[in-house]
C-alpha cells in the first residue's frame, strides 16, 4: 500500500481526500496535517466533519500533525494538499524540496512553467515532465526528486474533458465560451458560501474563476515542450476562451453551458461530435487505474439532461456528462456539461493523478 | 378610469394582472374570466392565490365569468390575457373580432405578421401598426377595430432591453449569445416547476424557450414595415442569436449571461456601452406612463451584481439591471442582465403597454 | 430467487422498489405493472425516471403490463405495490384474492382489522397474523392464501422506531407530540410538491398526515389479538398522540421533533433512554435479513444532529437516527428523530418486510 | 424629528434599523456607529449591504463613527443597538451612563432585573419601569436618566404575541411547547448560516435559542413588580415552557408549531380562542404609533397557512399570523404562528418600542 499524507486535512478538500483514501485499494492514510491549532489532536476532535458519508474509522483517531515534511509525513510516498492558497505556497515548496511527491488542489503553482496542471481524464501525458525529471535523477545517481503536480480548477476540469477528444480528432478549437452554474461545495465551508447568497438567488461572480478557466484551458489543452521540461500553451489568439461564472443553489456538480467553434472548415457533424465523445477512453482507464471511469464521457440523449442531482455521481463522479449537443447559430456547437466539482474537479482528480503516477512507477 | 378585463384570471399571470390593476391609477378591474368550471363563483373561491401580496379586496368577491366577449367583458376598454396557449388562440381571436383591445401574454399570435410583439421599454414604436389601423378605421367611418398586442417571452424581454439603446447608437449586433438562469415563477404554478427539479438541482432545458428567444429578438429589434401594416424582422443571417436556457431555484427574476458583437468596427468602448445604457430613457417614461421605470436600465458597478433577490424589484420590476459589463474574448462584450420575469417579462409589460396605448389615445 | 412484481412501477414509490430490487440478493424483478396507457411499452419508455441512481439495466427493457394478477404477475411470489390510493383498493384486493402476497405502500388497507400495518424494524411480530392464516390453510389442505401487508405512513415509521424499545423496557407512553419537517420526495413527483411551495417557504400542512400518524402509531405499538386474527390497538385515551406536519425544502429524510411522557413514575433517566435505544436490535437483524440495519437506532451525541443531508443514508436508509435526547419541561423527554422517508418509510420498508416473510418461509 | 443613532450599523440588524429609519415619519438617522476599522469611512464604503431594498440615500455618505457616546451620538435622542453580544455589554452600558435612551437587540441585558424586555405588541406596559425612573429623576431635579430597553429574542416574539390576549382573557397557561422552523436572516450574514447547512437540509439546533425562549417568555408574560422598579416573572413551575429550535431554508419569517394548555378548567373553545386573538388590539395601535400593525394578529382560516413567503409581510412585518388553530390531543390547543423575525422579532420591534416611548414623552 502506498502511504499517503493529507495537507489541510480538516478543510473541505482535505475531508474529501480522506473519504476517497479510506476505501482506496492502493493507498492508505498515513499522515494528516493541519494548522498548529489542530496539531496534536485526534482528527475527530480537530475537524468539523461536513460530508454526507461518515468520518472513516481509520482517520477518526489519527493524531493531526503540523504541515511539515517530518514525523509521519516523512514516511509518506505521496502527499495530497487541500491547503488554502494562503498557506499552500510555502508548505508545498517545503515538501517538494524534501523530496516528496505533492499533488495539490491549490492554485499557487498552476502557472509554474515546470509544474504539470493535470485533469487526469484529459492530459495525463503532461506527467511526462515528472517522468523525465525522475529518470534524469536516476541516471545521475541522485535521489528521487520531489515534485508538485497541480489539479486544475474545478470548473476548468468540466470544460476541457469533452473538448479533449474533439480537439484530438477534429483539430483546434478557435473560440470557446462557457457560462457556469457552480455548486457551493466548490467554495468550501468555513464559512463557504453564505446561505442568504444562494437562497432564492444567484451570485453572478466567483472571484478569479473566469481568469482561471480562460488561462488553464490553454495549458491543459497544450502539450509538453520539446525538451520535456515544461509546457507549450495554446496561443491566446488561436483559441479565444470566454467564461462567465455563477454560483447557484446546488450542493455538488458544476453545470456549464458551452459553445465552441473548430478552426478547421467545414466542422464535423453533430453526430460525429457525439460519437467522438462517446468513444473516448481516457488513459487512466487504459492503465487500469482503480478510480478511472468506465465511461469517460456520458453523452445523454434526453433533452433535459444532464442535471446535477441526477447525473453528478456517474462513475462515482469521475465521469463527465454531456447533453443537448446541437448546432450553435453563433459558433459551431453548443452543449451542456456536468462534472462533479469535488471529485473530477478537485480531490478525486488528485487521487486519480496519483493512481496514474503509481501505474507509471513514479510513486 | 379605463375598464379592464382579465382573461385567465385564476392562473399565475392572471393573478399578477389583478395585483397590478388593483392599485392602478388609470385602470380598474371590471371583468374576470376563467374556465367554465370557475365561472359563476366569487373570485376568491375560484382561485388558489399564490402571490406574496394579499388578494386585493376589489377582486375578492367579483364573480368570475366565462372568457367570452359578453357580459361585463363587453364593457371593457382593454382586456389582458393570461390564458394558456391551449385556449388563447380562439378566445383572443373572438375578443379581437368583437372589437376589443387585447393584450396577451400567450405565445399564439407573437409570430402573426400583423400583430405587434412588444417589450414596452424597448419597442413601443411597433404599436404604430395599431395606431394606423385605428386611424384608418376612423377615416373610413368604421367602428374602432379590435386588435391584439403580444407581450414577449419573459426571457426575451431581459435580453433585448439593454441591447436596444446600443443598437440605436452603435448599429446592428451581428452575433449574440445568452445563457439564462430562469426563475420558477415563469412556469406558473399548477403545477409549475416541481420542487424536486429545483432543489439542489438545475434543469438545463425549458421547452420552446430557446427558439422563442432566438426568433422574438429579431422581431422586436426589427421595425414596422414601410406601409405600416406589419414588421420587418432583422435578418437571421445578419444577427445570429443563440440561447441556452436553464431553470434554477429562484422565485422571481431571470438572470442572463450574455455576450454580443457589433457589426460595425471598431466597436465602442466598455465605457461607451455602459454610458449609453445608463442614459437610455424609454418612451414610456417620456410619455409619463405611471408604471414606466424612473431608470430604464440600471448599470451596476459592484462586481457581484445584479442578483435576483437584491435587484429584481428595482423600479417595481419595470427596470432592468445590468452588471459586469466587460470585454469578451470571443465576441465584443459580455455582461449580466437581470429582469423581473413576471413584471417586465409578463403581466407588468402588459400593463405598461396598455398605459402607452392610453397615452396615445388608442384605448 | 424470489420472483417479485411491482405495481405502480412508473411512480415515485415504484421506482424506488425497482432500484432496491435490482441489486437485491434474494429477489428479482419479474413483472412491472402500470396503467393501461403504459402497458405494452418497455419500462424505459413508460417511465419518467427521477432517481439519482440510474435506471437499472434489468428493468430498462422489461415490458410493462397492466396491474392484473395475470401474465408475468401470475408467476410472482410477492408483489410490491406503489399504487396511488385511487387505484390501490381494487387492484390489491384482486391480487390478494388471486392468492398473491401483496406488500403495499398505499393507505387503503392500513385500518383493515385483519391487515398487519408493519414498520419492519418495529413490529414484525404483527406478521404472525399472516403466519397463522398460512398455517391454517396448510392444515386445512388449502392453497397458500393471498394476503396484504401494509407499510406504514412515512412519518409514522420515524416516530415509532425509537419508541418501540422504550415502551418494551419502560412501559407505555401516555402522551406523545411530534412536529415534523418532511421531505418533498414523500409526495411523489407527478407533480409532487410544487417548487414555489418550498422555495424560501414552509407549508405547515400535509393533507391527512396528522390523522395517519395519530392513528397508525396506536396500531403499530399495539399487538396481535388473542386469537391471532387481528390487532389490539393502544387505547386512544391511554396514549394521546398529537402531530403537527410541515413540508420543507429537503429532498429525502423526515426530521421530527418529538416529546413524550411515560405512564410509569418515575420515568427513566436520559442515559437509560439513550442506552435502551442504542442497544435495540430489531428482529430483522436477528433474522439476518440482508437489508436489516446493522445499527437499528443511531443515537448521536453531537448537539446539532441528526441532519437530513448528513444522516439520512445511515445503514442505507434502514436505520433511524436520534439526537438531542434531553429532558422536556412539559413531558418527560424531547429529542430529534430522522428517518429516510422513501427507505424505512416506504419502498425500503416493503423490501424488508418481504425479507422477513421469506426468512419465516411465508413467501 | 427625533434624532436616532444606530450602533452596529454595518451588521445585519443595523442595516434593518437603517432601512426602517430612513423612511420613518418621526425619526431621522443622525449617527452611525461601527467598529474602529469602519470608523471614518462613508457608510457605503464600510458596509456590505445585503438587504433586498437599496441602501437609503440618507445613509449612503454618512461618516461612520466609533460606538462611543460622543460626537454625533451625543446629539441623539435615542440609540438603537444592533451590536453583537461580544461588544454590546460595555458599549450599551457606556451610552446608558451617558444618559442615552438605548434600545438594544443584543441579549446582554435581557435578564437584568431592572431592564424591560419588550415585545412592543405584547408588553409595552413593562416600559412603566422607565417612566417611573424618568419621573423620579425629574421630581428629584436630576437630568433625564439613561436607560436600556431590550428587544426580545426573535422566536420569543412570535411565541408570546398570540398568547398575550389569551392569557389576559382566559388566565394563565400552565404548559407550552413550541417547535420552531427559523429563517436564516436571524443569524445575520457575516457569515451567518452557511449555504451547505440549509441546502437540502435542516439544522435541528440553534445555540442558546431554546433557553432564551423558555426564559424570556416568563419575563414578558410576567408584570412590573409592586414598586415599579423591576419585574415579576411567571413562576417556572406555574408555566412550563419547552422549545425545540430548527434552522431551515427560509430567508425571513419564523414558523412555530405551538401547543398549550390553560391552567383554568374547562378551557375555552377553539372559536373563543380564535375570536380573542382576532379582536386583540395592541397598545401601540391604540397610541397611534406609525409602525403599529392595523391588525395585530391575523387569524387565517386556510388550512395550509400561514406560510413564510406568503404571510411574513402582513402589516409590514409588524403583525403576526396564526393558522390551523385546533384542539390538541395532549395539551388544549395547537396552532401555527408566523412572525417576521427581523421586523417584529428584531429591528422593527426596536423602532416600535421607540415610537411608544415617544408617544409617552419618554424620548
Amino acid at each position: 500500500m502506498v502511504k499517503a499524507g493529507v495537507l489541510g486535512a480538516t478543510g473541505s478538500v482535505g475531508q474529501r481526500f480522506i473519504l476517497l483514501l479510506a476505501e482506496h485499494p492502493e493507498f492508505e492514510i498515513h499522515a494528516l496535517g493541519a494548522s498548529a491549532r489542530s496539531a496534536g489532536k485526534p482528527y475527530n476532535d480537530a475537524v468539523t466533519w461536513k460530508q454526507t458519508a461518515l468520518l472513516p474509522e481509520v482517520a477518526r483517531n489519527m493524531i493531526v500533525e503540523e504541515c511539515k515534511p517530518e514525523g509521519r509525513f516523512a514516511e509518506c510516498d505521496v502527499v495530497f494538499s487541500g491547503l488554502d492558497a494562503d498557506f499552500a505556497g510555502e508548505i508545498e515548496k517545503a515538501f517538494c524540496e524534501a523530496g516528496k511527491a505533492v499533488i495539490s488542489n491549490a492554485k499557487n503553482y498552476r502557472r509554474d512553467p515546470g509544474v504539470p496542471l493535470v485533469v487526469p481524464i484529459v492530459n495525463p501525458d503532461h506527467l511526462s515532465v515528472i517522468e523525465k525529471k525522475t529518470a534524469d535523477a536516476r541516471k545521475a545517481g541522485k535521489e528521487k526528486p520531489g515534485f508538485i503536480v497541480c489539479i486544475s480548477n474545478c470548473s476548468t476540469a468540466g470544460l476541457v474533458a469533452p473538448l479533449k477528444p474533439l480537439v484530438d480528432k477534429f483539430g483546434p478549437i478557435d473560440a470557446l465560451t462557457t457560462t457556469t452554474l457552480q455548486a457551493i461545495s466548490g467554495a468550501g465551508f468555513s464559512p463557504g458560501v453564505s446561505g442568504i447568497d444562494v437562497l432564492d438567488n444567484i451570485v453572478p461572480y466567483i472571484g478569479g474563476e473566469e481568469e482561471k478557466m480562460e488561462w488553464e484551458t490553454r495549458k491543459i489543452l497544450g502539450k509538453p515542450n520539446a525538451d520535456g521540461t515544461g509546457f507549450e500553451l495554446v496561443d491566446e489568439d488561436k483559441m479565444r476562451v470566454s467564461a462567465q461564472c455563477n454560483r447557484v443553489a446546488v450542493s455538488d456538480g458544476h453545470t456549464e453551458c458551452i459553445s465552441f467553434r473548430f478552426a478547421n472548415r467545414p466542422p464535423p457533424s453533430v453526430e460525429e461530435v457525439k460519437q467522438t465523445m462517446k468513444e473516448y477512453v481516457c488513459d487512466a482507464s487504459k492503465l487500469g487505474c482503480p478510480s478511472a471511469p468506465k465511461q469517460t464521457i456520458h453523452v445523454l440523449e434526453e433533452q433535459d439532461r444532464p442535471q446535477p442531482r441526477l447525473d453528478r455521481d456517474r462513475d462515482s463522479g469521475y465521469g463527465v456528462s454531456v447533453g443537448r449537443v446541437r448546432e450553435d447559430p453563433v459558433l459551431d456547437f453548443k452543449m451542456v456539461v456536468l462534472s462533479h466539482n469535488t471529485i473530477i474537479g478537485a480531490a478525486g482528480a488528485g487521487i486519480l493523478i496519483a493512481e496514474i503516477l503509481k501505474a507509471k512507477s513514479i510513486i
